[in-house]
């Protein structure tokens, strides 16, 4: 058991605020945990993220895949893995997953291949426990509203094929998956099924 | 046939010098050829050179091998296969067999996945005609004097072992390979060489 926790979904589906809301509940117990962000989390995985979201960029799906997967894998060996060795808890928004929906799914890039990527970036390492939050494609459009970057910029079919992607993961055999259906719900509602799967999951290694 | 031709080996063996005689004896005989370096040759490759070089960075083996494919498959896609197809010659400062000389042989990390990681951000695109140009590492670091980038602060033992990955790819079955013996000659006589195996093997393809 890794205490490690991946958040995953398509743009603005709440991640960043449903990892927020569980870390406070973590902290309340008294659990220590460091919230890390995909692409991102170490100053060479900003760099990374810099040229990765930057509208004037014009980046091949393969160069954009491999720029990914350069930043995660400078997180889990600089920050992830360190965390894990303490027996923190560690919440990630986006990981492995993101790169089979995003540019398997969405780009149409040989899943197999992006495995043996993953593979190679992470050492295989894997979350205990991954949150899909699943909304649909319009609200995430709106949610976006006008500011978007390069990889919000892909449009609404790309979105599909991604949020499309998500839903086959949460139907393979990984028994990690809790797929959240977040449409018309309170974020508070929503909060309460990710602790109550968070409680069953982590049992006796949970501070409650 | 695709007129790509590319030039390998440890630190200042002479690759630019060696490139530059190579492009001007092709220009001279009305051969159009375009000179790309890698890490770099498009916007994106040469910010993803900066993090790569900057000795600030301290990047893990896993990613420095994932950001050097990066720049490759950028610059594959965006420049070198269409200077392919207008069928004029590439003559590129480093490429795959960098990835399996520095990475693999120099790192230790394992050279299966860095062929698969190559072939998946080339699209499995190889050179016709690979110059790896040898010289001692002790050559090397005096060459390189004091001014030195990240990859080239390695040091002489990972040199060695870098070297070493060049002589034995050069031994192995696939027949682009030509392994020219750099050291205690004239830069003319070198280049004589290269430009000799240069006609032999594009004989009917070279303007003369």
């Amino acid at each position: 058991m890794n205490k490690f926790i991946t958040f995953e979904g398509i743009d603005a589906c709440g991640k960043t605020t449903q990892i927020n809301l569980l870390s406070d509940f973590l902290k309340l117990k008294k659990n220590k945990n460091l919230i890390v962000r995909e692409p991102g989390g170490t100053q060479i995985s900003e760099k990374i993220r810099n040229i990765l979201l930057d509208n004037n960029n014009n980046i091949s799906d393969e160069t954009e895949t491999l720029l990914f997967l350069s930043a995660r894998s400078q997180l889990i060996n600089e920050i992830i893995i360190k965390n894990i060795n303490k027996n923190n808890f560690t919440l990630c928004d986006r990981y492995i997953d993101s790169t089979i929906a995003y540019q398997g799914y969405g780009r149409g890039l040989s899943l197999d291949k992006i495995q043996t990527l993953n593979s190679f970036a992470t050492g295989d390492i894997k979350p205990d426990l991954t949150f899909i939050l699943d909304i649909e494609v319009s609200e995430s459009i709106i949610r976006l509203g006008g500011e978007k970057d390069r990889m919000e910029e892909s449009g609404m079919e790309f979105l599909e094929k991604v949020r499309y992607g998500y839903q086959n993961l949460a139907k393979t055999s990984e028994d990690r998956f809790r797929f959240i259906k977040c449409m018309n719900r309170d974020i508070k509602d929503i909060n309460d099924e990710i602790i109550h799967n968070v409680k069953d999951f982590y049992k006796g290694a949970l501070d409650e």
